[in-house]
């Protein structure tokens, strides 16, 4: 997606480490502009699954799932990383290590919202090593929810996770894809 | 707001200990059509205060500010409230207690994303003690911004929140305003 790559070519930043910080539009301020025009390409490109629900991750997935839930008028479900004294009821849990923050973590969705009539796309901010992906899927299949798509905003394609998926068969579909990130510098995979 | 309270007597449940649970439609999972009307209805009240930014804290205040930001046309920026790797650089911080979860934790926010030259419109999913609506405003003092309204979906109005931030002149609209929870039954301010 055109407008995604030029706005992380515009204001990303590269930190020491290789680390891609796109802080400044989409994961710590969000420009509802760009979400919804996400929103937008991710509706353009899923509208023929039969979508009934979306589902994501807290923290950074929540604003691109809504952006794209007002398109398929679907509900968003985001799946928790903490226990709350609200989140009482039966789960599907499932395990997310985050190499970003170092630490391993449990995700649950309540067992009510997620069911075997349920057509999932899954949304979320970053693809890396698949890791979270693996998490939400996992709670699909335990709720024997079909997941019709997967989309991603960044995905980082020198990483295993897209490929892995998509050579399970998954409808992967990144809008930024990126091939390298060097010496400062972000290269796209020509799509 | 009419819609909000209808839907929460639809859809809201109260566990014992009288907590209100709204995770089918607010905080676990998300109706983008409801969430859309809040937004705008947020601007109809706050439209002249001439907004620059709107501030939240993750995680269940995204949506609704994002949905209202749309409409503002401004950049969401929400407060994180765990340290990450990706966030290292300077930040404003402050302290908050979560009567639910029953801990305290640090929220913040990059330096460089408010200023002094913001106008702000803080908004959160819900208002009790008024314990994280105190960071959020702490957060806006540090950097010099100027807090020209507070939207809140719902507002437990038998605890002190929302009056004290009222009685220091603060704008604070809520969209719900809950009288009282008992037995079981939510009953609302006479608006």
């Amino acid at each position: 997606m055109k407008l995604l790559e030029e706005r992380i070519l515009q204001d990303g930043r590269i930190l020491p480490g290789n680390i891609l910080k796109v802080d400044s539009f989409l994961n710590h301020q969000i420009d509802p502009d760009l979400f919804m025009a996400m929103g937008q390409d991710f509706y353009d490109h899923f509208k023929d699954k039969e979508i009934t629900k979306i589902l994501t991750l807290e923290v950074s997935g929540i604003g691109i799932a809504f952006a794209a839930a007002t398109y398929f008028k679907v509900p968003v479900l985001f799946a928790k990383k903490s226990l709350s004294l609200t989140l009482t009821e039966d789960v599907y849990a499932s395990k997310v290590t985050s190499y970003t923050k170092k630490k391993t973590f449990d995700i649950r969705v309540q067992k009510n919202f997620l069911s075997d009539q349920d057509k999932v796309l899954i949304i979320d901010d970053f693809l890396a090593m698949g890791e979270a992906l693996g998490g939400l899927i996992d709670l699909c299949q335990q709720a024997n929810a079909q997941v019709q798509g997967i989309g991603i905003a960044i995905e980082k394609s020198f990483q295993p996770g897209g490929n892995k998926y998509r050579e399970l068969g998954y409808d992967v579909y990144s809008q930024a894809m990126i091939e390298k990130l060097e010496d400062g510098k972000v290269t796209f995979v020509k799509q």
